[in-house]
């Protein structure tokens, strides 16, 4: 059994890591730690879990020590120090932050306004999305685990780039995420009855995930890509559903986009592409690990519109992470998350 | 005061007008009817409306030998007898269908799979978004009340594309729109738990309102505008979220832009523009006949984001159609129609 | 037109009060104030009020000065000095808090842990729903206008109670409340993710409108009354359904419960008696001063259940406390509150 | 592993059903029936499943021949043929349906409209709620599993009612449930927008479940009890928070109830008693089998609020389902129903 451990244990994404973790055959929660519940359970933090993990809350040196594997769920700039920490005691660490997302350090004091400390850690983190980077991971021990948006939109648009059956200039992507993605603390925005029965973007064409989002469509299509990327706040409280619009390159058709999505995708067990006529739904990947994909042209202006849905908790976050820890410590991919969305 | 009549009272739209022209002081709401409630009260239909309005559907012929002007709130094809009817009988006839909306029978015909029967008819009809068709309006008898995405989107291209600041090829509009939209009629996609916590999008690049919306764009451009137009539904009640995406043309700046809305909506009542820095959502104008716009620019693409929110049933249905009668009527345009939005 | 100002206008109440004041056709929303937000407009707080309500929020002392009428929607404790000034100065108080509320100062003194400063202006004061005690508001200047709880569940026992068709021991209120109730302060229970698809109790048997609905059941019934009282929060916006318990004194029967009913409330135009067969229903009375009323017989067991629904927001405070300016200053009951509920 | 079939596969049970038994460790779904898509895979249904059950929908008779066990979904009047079927072939039969969940056949008559065509069949069958009948449900083959109410309230009162500690006149249960609990079937009452924000009660004193849970009360007192029995509808999909007032019999305190609850449930592991201070919350057991139960006591009145959650798919039906499938084969009753409710 694999000792797992999660640092930032009752924030959203490291308490749906505690819940995915507990069901994992192969790997065991061990310890947990959490800056503003210290002492305390976190099943006194989410009732939900009593009965299933009354694991303390301990201090982030305790969960690094007993731990093979440590899962790093916190506001970005902290994870540095802890990830040259778990390398120097040879420890796995899986970073659910953005501190070692971007390859380009410039990118990172933009967006960010931090810098890397420790240039050389950088350069032995893997930027960790399974199904377009699978060969880069394996064999890493500092894992940068992608972001929501940035899994939801590169899956929806993967193979169009990468087989050059678009144009890259003039992407777009039209995001809508559940409320959990901006986490347990509360705001204004988050407050239910100001959420309820609203609708809006939010940090458009400024959102932090932007340059992570281009940096892996960049090396799908071996160019640099910009894209306009619009996150809005829907009144739900899982699931990201990603609108992407692409111009075809011509003379592209919809059967060629449909073979090279099949082909590209066959032997993904978590991407889902549906058949035509059908469009993806939150609805259908709440609490799993799958990304639905559907593919749609528009003939009348040569748009290829394609949509992914994620559970921004799951495969844009906590399952993701799963799944990378697999990988890097040699598991069947899917161990531990093959749970089936309900239907309802 | 005018003798108001709804045909078609106990669909959403219908139901709806009822509630404003309930309110409105210079109408009377004096008849209504309904194929599938005739001879039962509206109120036992809904009962929210018990002790207000529990007048009794009655034939459509009632309604029209009651009252001045006639809404009718039904599905596409079943208006144009009805208009004839009333032009013969010196009626103001106000369409919440589609039958009257498109001016080239050929998009009639391949998007609604009808034709035109009485030409003539068709020719004394307008096409009435009073904010962009005001002059053409006044004077009028046949009414053709836009649509719901079609009162969202060009409200918030129009300056842009009117003024020439934005490319027009390559127009993209991503909607969201609350599932009011879909009507009274029983739905698996409108079933409670299918669509709660759900979202997709549907009638991808398919939807009736494409032509629409474009005709209306191709007049404020001078030349024929092709747009791609994804529709999705929300699980809320009412509201149309409408993320615009158009291209600027080379050295056209954000200051430009907001001048250029600025301008064109000074002296709008119902368009309510916001200050840089927020964003339009559909939880502020629910209930009302508001349009709020809001615009964003994203300076690394060169790319016009304009953001429009109406309630569906309101600005995007019954509000706009009594607006229409206010102006047909010579009253003034806001005339009943200044309900505050609540704040939740 | 009477001058009104709103003291708090920035809570969920104060801005509730502002929409209806804003339509009211014999008041004018003169002055605002808010501690958290002065020298702020409404409308910054609440975008949806933009265009409609543009007011900066002064100091409390400028509302007094400047109006006719001074409504306080502030929390406890706060309103006793406010109405004293308010008195001194010959302007009508409406207080929305519970400072005036109870008769008994020792039920305040265990509820709410203050004390009455100024017994006579307390002895000034009287309860004012006006559907039970009409009579002993006219000609009064400090208003304690019912909280929401306290209101439903006496329009649901009243005519029962006060016509001794029941036990008044073991009388059971359960009580079921959207969130706006709560008021605007963030806490993790009206944080999205954790109401959102939730439904629990609160303050079992425990809730400070405890001794408010008493006092009003006892002076109905001449005896004191003591109830079981359970809150729960809903996941909705707006809305209480109160669901009330009572035995049936041996001889009562359902033909006799309804004639009562009917009686008591015939004059009541917002209360709604509805058929037998129909259930109150939060849902048809959102935004408006309605409280629907049903009443079910379980012959089985000898009980009353009497449901009531009103808007929390509107019934339960902003709109009551306009119905008793109406009241105070003459006008018509209605004046102002005649808004229709929407269908959806 | 034992084969497991399920008639009725498509409908919101069923569908559940094949959720829960596909994640089973000793169970494997084997085949599946519907009489609406008889022909069709799950999947095609329930897109949620595409990829993990694409088991395609056939007769009745051939989920009889193909399995050990046959979970039946079915509306009532449709298990009895099926379940002596069953018995003839020497299958285990678990029926979520009410055909054999009432002992008195006169209740069936009266609350059902039907009647028990095969007595014999009925003597043999056991009415399966675990936590209370567990000794008599061991080797029986003809499963009655509860309703979904019916679980919640009786698991809610059991100790008091058992131990003698509430009088057994005059018991309430106020019952909330999600909309699941009514089914795939469209009704108006189901359309999304006219569910959505309301919340009312039903069939008030006349649900069905109500003989069933005096059935089990009555067992637990050894006396015949009746109940007062409301149903709500909310608007949110599973959960049913059940609030359940008794009058304490004289000399009975706090603390002796707390001791009997904690004493009965001490090796329960799905029944969760919290502690003093929480309250039990649909939101905390969704997805899961567990009942939450939190007790409270109103000193001012002598009655003990007693307050279960389940969520009404998993413990209201499939999940003890299930549990009874163990029980009856043998296996450890937790078996494949340890699944954590995700904390959001």
């Amino acid at each position: 059994m694999i000792k797992a451990g999660v640092i930032g244990a009752t924030g959203y994404a490291g308490a749906e890591l505690c819940r995915l973790l507990l069901s994992h055959p192969q790997a065991q929660l061990t310890a947990l730690s959490s800056v503003s519940f210290e002492g305390k359970a976190l099943s006194e933090v989410y009732p939900a879990y009593r009965g299933l993990c009354d694991l303390t809350c301990g201090s982030a040196d305790q969960v690094v020590d007993a731990c093979d594997v440590i899962f790093a769920a916190l506001p970005h700039g902290l994870s540095q120090e802890l990830a040259a920490q778990c390398d120097a005691k040879g420890k796995v660490f899986i970073d659910l932050g953005a501190d070692f997302r971007l390859e380009n350090e410039e990118d990172y004091k933009q967006w960010y306004g931090g810098e890397y400390t420790d240039k050389q850690l950088h350069a032995k983190a893997v930027y960790a999305l399974p199904e377009l980077f699978r060969d880069q991971i394996r064999g890493k021990t500092v894992i940068a685990n992608p972001g929501c948006y940035t899994t939801g939109v590169p899956l929806a648009l993967a193979p169009a780039v990468k087989l050059g059956l678009v144009e890259t200039a003039g992407i777009i992507a039209d995001c809508k995420s559940g409320v959990t993605g901006a986490g347990r603390g509360l705001t204004q925005g988050s407050h239910y009855p100001e959420l309820n029965e609203g609708m809006h973007p939010y940090k458009v064409a400024a959102h932090r995930h932007t340059p992570e989002i281009e940096q892996t469509l960049s090396h799908l299509a071996g160019e640099k890509v910009r894209i306009t990327f619009v996150p809005h706040l829907l009144p739900v409280n899982r699931g990201i559903l990603s609108t992407c619009y692409a111009r075809l390159k011509p003379g592209v058709d919809k059967q060629q986009v449909r073979r090279a999505y099949e082909d590209f995708y066959k032997d993904e067990f978590f991407v889902r592409l549906l058949p035509d006529g059908q469009c993806a739904d939150i609805h259908n990947i709440k609490y799993s690990n799958f990304c639905d994909v559907s593919l749609h042209i528009d003939d009348r202006t040569g748009t290829l519109i394609a949509v992914s849905a994620i559970d921004n908790m799951v495969k844009g976050a906590a399952g993701q992470a799963i799944q990378n820890m697999n990988l890097v410590f040699g598991l069947e991919e899917t161990t531990g998350l093959t749970q089936m969305p309900p239907a309802f």
